[in-house]
């Protein structure tokens, strides 16, 4: 990962960032022209050691530098050392220094088809066959990629990034700083029928909002679906992973992480801070409390009290369920074990008649 | 929920479907504007209760009516009832007087490319950039959002509505009146390979035909395979939600609900009526029965017969998948308990020998 | 499966592959137009039989000829045998002299916006609305459907075929001869952020390399991440399914199978000739070793050595499985049973204290 400019001192870095610099003379610097792996630094570039599994790579690195947290051994670390108080969250804003993401250029593509109705913001970047539909509310700096779609009625804050083939939807709010990756739809209509006696389905039209507030960041392929009545609101700072599913009037809370394929049904309420791993499943017209995690692969079929760790199907708590998995594993000695245990008890019943 | 009309009294939309207005006097009516929700309903609002557990935010509603099924007791409700056999399936028709999803505007827009051999019925609705390729059949009043792409050959019925970004795939055929919804597509190629004596695999070149039939609807980013001989084929008035997967040569049956995230395997047949919940998986080549209903994340690996119900992975009757879920709860004490109850047996058979 | 050439004699297929004819004599020959399932075969159509559980099928079916394994009977089947190592291998073979997916127009259609400095190969096929960004390599004869967008310094090898909508994100590289269906994204932002002091997820940029190599397929839905450092790569022959997810830095080895809807979490490595069947999730940094397969809706949590077969959740040794979940089916029985065996205990030792 690395830009074409031509670096930033290590010394500087760390200045910019209050981290210490360890194993530099008073006189020396490092010149850093990148971020990258410990396996794949090379001498100009800057990496770091978060979790503990690789520290063997981190004394074999070729690195100019490597960023450890706090209270972590520089033992056998063959360069200098960028201390912080966390080192992945320093990774984090170091590599931004050094890449970011490529943006459209600025300006409207001549080939954008943008409803005379539409009120752009300013240094928009907006590119080929862009869509923009009547009434659409486009914040400044907003940069829509290739062929994002936008319906009618929908507004889009400051700073947002629509990745290609994004469809934004009906009357759809997105707050600032939201970034949409490929291939979502934000606002596609829920699963709603009632049924008829003649036993087919009556669709119930799903015109409800769809809010997605600021700082929240979707991943390619993700469907989020708006409601019949009501709202679907993913809160600030949420984020969701590749091919996520939200039902119909969801709450999704602040800074709650949702892994990739996990799904939730209609009217489901989750915290905030709160952690799905791939796969989750949760059941519609429930509560998931603040600050809850779930394993991958969980099923959540009711309520979850706030700060609760759960694993299962169903999800149970995740030490209970450890527990379980356990024993399930000795079940079929456990029958055969049994069946032993009642050839004894019939030899003693037989030796020894209780009447 | 509201469109821009003036709305319609309340005594006009019982009439309308032969529903019975309760608590109003003869001479007087309610001027209704619009459909919401128990919690959102304001003085011009229709609402309704369907699911007993919000009983008590009925009676504090702001409604102007609220529609309740026959035998649900209306105590306390604070406005006038509009009585229905089915206050769901009522709100479902009544919602539609209030709510039409937009469409894109009338006519073919300048941008559109049609190939000359196609052929495009009356009154269709045709939005930028969407892409018809030769010997497409486009039925009367069909719209199709931007960037939808219809291959070579496909057919398409009257008064369909086709999102942003959906594809048709080549020599597919949809009925009258199937909405689909944006990133799906409809004939992608179905999962076939042959071992190669090397270890490689030989693509089975995938023509089959995929058949949609009247009034199915397809939630956003499901994608449904052709297979390589025979036909993929979905039955009338199926609803499919978002990121299903139908895999070659499925059949599903009328009035089928799949939910999101489902998967299909290949050259499965799911009968009529059948519920899945959401991300419920089903093997390939076997048959569910119609009227069955199986729960979230259950995992099908064999037939099942018309009307169970099933549960868990691998799928059992539902009842058993209670029990056995219940039980497994249990697991860890009962090892424990087991480990005491052989002691026991010890200490008899010491105290007793059995020879 | 038929296209509209005028057919093959199937002595001129046999010889073609070196397959044996039986049942023709020896001056008599079938025509053959087509290829298609045991049901649908009609009197000029090759038809194959792969499935024991379709042998009834085969005897009943009205093709001009059926392709059988070495080994399996002939009897009963009422028209000539086209005799090879591998019937469905065969298949695959001979469908393609039948049916080849339809392609783009040669050339590059007028709407095409291609950046100047990208470079476009001999005779390719680049369909309306294509976004070529710059820098973009394009190889010879690559096929681009309508609304293909590839971002900025990606390169796409020789004869790839990319269907409509697909997106090729920054500096993704693909081999030759590489498929992708409609709506995938190759190179998304992986899902990587640190945890900031107040709360809030810091996002890691995410400039990491992705690398398809020759002859990968991928189907629709399917969304590959990029990583923040490193690379995820699928190397060659790998066949990805529907909708599956691919974490950042992962690594798919050759000729490996992934079903749809599987997930595959970042920085984990899948071996060679991998299996892993529908809906099954492999949790992050770990590795599945060469061969191994995995039945449908398995949770992966841990490393699995080469040639196992896995199943269940958390997934294990398979045979174990089937133990196992033969065992809790009988576990509420089981419940009681042991509940008798402790009253025949208490009976024991009130008859005969142990002391």
């Amino acid at each position: 990962m690395t830009n074409t400019q031509s670096g930033h001192a290590l010394r500087e870095i760390a200045a910019a960032f209050g981290y210490a610099v360890e194993g530099l003379d008073a006189t020396a610097d490092a010149m850093i022209t990148g971020v990258a792996g410990l396996d794949d630094a090379g001498p100009t570039d800057l990496t770091f050691l978060s979790n503990a599994r690789y520290a063997a790579k981190a004394r074999a690195t070729r690195a100019a530098a490597v960023i450890l947290s706090h209270g972590v051994s520089a033992d056998g670390i063959p360069c200098p050392v960028l201390r912080a108080p966390d080192a992945y969250l320093a990774f984090a804003q170091v590599a931004q220094w050094f890449y970011q993401s490529p943006l459209p250029p600025p300006g409207i593509h001549p080939t954008a088809v943008i409803a005379p109705s539409a009120q752009i913001g300013q240094e928009v970047r907006i590119g080929p066959y862009v869509v923009i539909g009547a009434g659409v509310v486009l914040g400044d700096r907003a940069a829509l990629y290739p062929h994002t779609v936008v319906y009618d009625g929908a507004r889009i804050g400051d700073d947002c990034v629509l990745h290609a083939h994004v469809v934004i939807r009906e009357q759809v709010e997105l707050g600032r700083r939201v970034i949409v990756h490929n291939h979502v739809t934000v606002g596609c209509d829920g699963f709603g029928y009632a049924k008829r006696p003649d036993g087919r389905w009556e669709k119930i039209p799903q015109g409800g909002r769809v809010i997605i507030e600021d700082d929240v960041e979707i991943g390619a392929g993700t469907q989020i679906d708006r409601a019949s009545v009501g709202e679907t609101r993913i809160r600030r700072g949420a984020k969701l992973d590749n091919l996520v599913q939200i039902g119909h009037a969801v709450e999704v809370g602040e800074d709650t992480l949702l892994c990739a394929q996990v799904g939730i049904a209609g009217s489901a309420t989750i915290g905030s801070r709160v952690i799905l791993a791939g796969q989750v499943g949760v059941a519609g017209h429930l509560t998931i409390g603040d600050g809850v995690t779930a394993l991958a692969q969980s099923g959540i079929p009711n309520d979850v009290p706030a700060g609760r760790q759960v694993a299962g199907y169903p999800a149970v708590d995740r030490r209970q369920w450890l527990r379980v998995s356990a024993a399930q594993a000795k079940l079929p000695d456990l029958l055969k074990y049994i069946h032993a245990l009642e050839a004894r008890l019939a030899a003693l019943e037989k030796a020894h008649p209780t009447e």
